[in-house]
């Protein structure tokens, strides 16, 4: 692991977007997202991602040299078109898209299409939260859950985000997909030699099971069962059939076909929050509805309560002080993505 | 049980609402809803409802005479203070403020305070789906849930509906509150003497419990955990402390002190789809995207794979054919209910 300031890490993923052919306010402006996403500590969802992002747009995937269109459908509608772009870079724009519409008319909904995978949702949040926007953000994605009752994944793990600005202090923020769990803690199961509950996955035939190798064959579980399911749906209702983007299984796999369009939508809907009552108003609401909160008394005298988003936003707070913890190969593909520039040009 | 048609059940509702005081107009929009619950077979929610609303009229805990105000706050962002009137009426009147902004500017969103339960929210839902609006609709309610990892109720199982519309056939309608299940089926459990999964409930301690009896003096698990806990803490934050409403233990109990004011808080959120496509395009992909879902291999062959709405508009085909089945004891409450009026006439 190497350490990078926040400005050195957006230099490089930028760097390496621009040597992957994009021009570089895009580059910029997709990597803010990811950069933000490790910021946040969410790994998985940050500038890690350039390899598969990297490996798309070198086989012609993505496209690099993407014609973002903003269509604007009504005063706060607008239809975007992201021209199968990276992800980021068309969420990104979605947001400035939205927060100019919701900035006139207090709210704002910009449908995306043609995007791909846009990285982590809480950024989004986060950003919007930041100019005093309350937000609910969503994508879909490629199916990997069965419907309840289905024995077949047709339903994407679709990730919904929301952010309550929280002026002069943390927003909150919850960032979540439909499944109780991401595939990775059952394959920490099956390594531990562990049973899982039978709440987080069925095997192949869509029955629970407590037995992680014949979870990880099957489909993971949706939370609370039939009510995931159908959260799960309506953020593909929003994001993939009401913006014009491919939805459940017409969603192309970025893994399986990765020189395919994915054809993912996204929404962004904001309202300005400045509308409804200045912000000492909102601020003093905030503090009191957080205190309500942290001061119940504890199930477990050593796990305090949480607000949604406080882990994530102490991390941002300790990687800008102290910088963020880079794998060191990471850092080097992201180097040698920059470096292509160099051999294409004359 | 006796069988009424819509209509009839309508008249006697609204008219059991005058009975309590408020005027013919505000009777019969508030009993709308109510009814339109029946008619969807939410029945725990429907004009049973007049049972408590009525004892709080009668206490003076809700308004009978509630001056409501709406104020327009941005081209698409209306504050509405409900002048703790009926629930139901509040929240009907929120929803034609939210689609005539809708109409004009493609959006809109009503934020409501000083108001009571406004029954179930799928209603409201498929009113707005019939007139070609996506919504996303909430409201906070009296806290019955722990926050993560806390052993006091705090937070309120606040309910959040979504509907997409579906010109010209069934709209599709999620209506969720963030608890796995509702009390009634630890009730249920208890009376069967039966164990209850580990996921639905905690001990007053905060511990998760199989006991239904351990379970009923403790408190409701939130689905996903701190999935659900976070959606519940959100929706309070849009429902609740954007409104200027009260939020988690600042809401009153309506059960506790029926002859205070709840100042319960609602949002309701419209996007006019008809922006987004001509209704044959918006039919043509919902009807594929449902036929993906139907075609799904079924994990048990006797269970279908159902979308989200799908029962309750399936009983409202019924109910407005063959009528709607009302307790004679009910039907029998609200005639008391109606008859008070000509008590209290000269």
């Amino acid at each position: 692991l190497e350490t990078l300031r926040e400005d050195e890490l957006l230099a490089l993923a930028s760097a390496a977007l621009e040597g992957l052919g994009l021009p570089r306010e895009d580059a910029l402006d997709a990597a803010r997202i990811l950069v933000m996403g490790d910021l946040l500590g969410i790994a998985t969802h940050g500038v890690s991602r350039l390899e598969s992002y990297g490996e798309r747009l070198l086989l012609g995937g993505i496209n690099a040299r993407a014609d973002i269109r903003v269509e604007k459908v009504a005063a706060t509608i607008a239809k975007l078109d992201g021209d199968n772009g990276v992800g980021t870079l068309v969420g990104y724009r979605a947001l400035q898209a939205a927060m100019a519409m919701a900035r006139e008319s207090g709210t704002g909904i910009v449908f995306a299409r043609s995007s791909n995978h846009f990285g982590p949702i809480a950024p989004y949040n986060y950003l919007a939260a930041q100019e005093g926007f309350a937000s609910v953000i969503g994508s879909n994605s490629s199916p990997t859950i069965a419907p309840w009752g289905g024995r077949e994944a047709r339903v994407g793990n679709s990730p919904i985000g929301f952010g309550i600005p929280n002026p002069g202090a943390r927003p909150i923020i919850l960032d979540m997909a439909s499944s109780v769990v991401a595939r990775a803690k059952i394959r920490d199961a099956l390594k531990a030699r562990e049973s899982i509950p039978e709440t987080w996955a069925t095997d192949r035939d869509g029955k629970p099971t407590r037995d992680p190798k014949a979870a990880l064959d099957g489909f993971l579980l949706p939370i609370g069962g039939y009510k995931g399911y159908g959260l799960a749906l309506i953020v593909d209702l929003f994001a993939g059939v009401l913006s014009g983007a491919a939805y459940l299984t017409r969603v192309q796999s970025w893994i399986d076909v990765p020189e395919e369009p994915q054809n993912l939508g996204h929404f962004f809907f904001l309202v300005d929050t400045a509308r409804l009552g200045d912000p000492a108003w909102l601020a003093e609401r905030i503090a009191d509805f957080t205190s309500l909160i942290r001061s119940t008394p504890l199930a477990d005298p050593s796990q305090p309560i949480r607000l949604p988003g406080e882990i994530e936003l102490d991390r941002l707070e300790r990687h800008r002080r102290d910088g963020i913890p880079i794998d060191v190969q990471l850092r080097d593909k992201m180097i040698r993505f920059a470096a292509l520039k160099q051999e294409k040009a004359p």
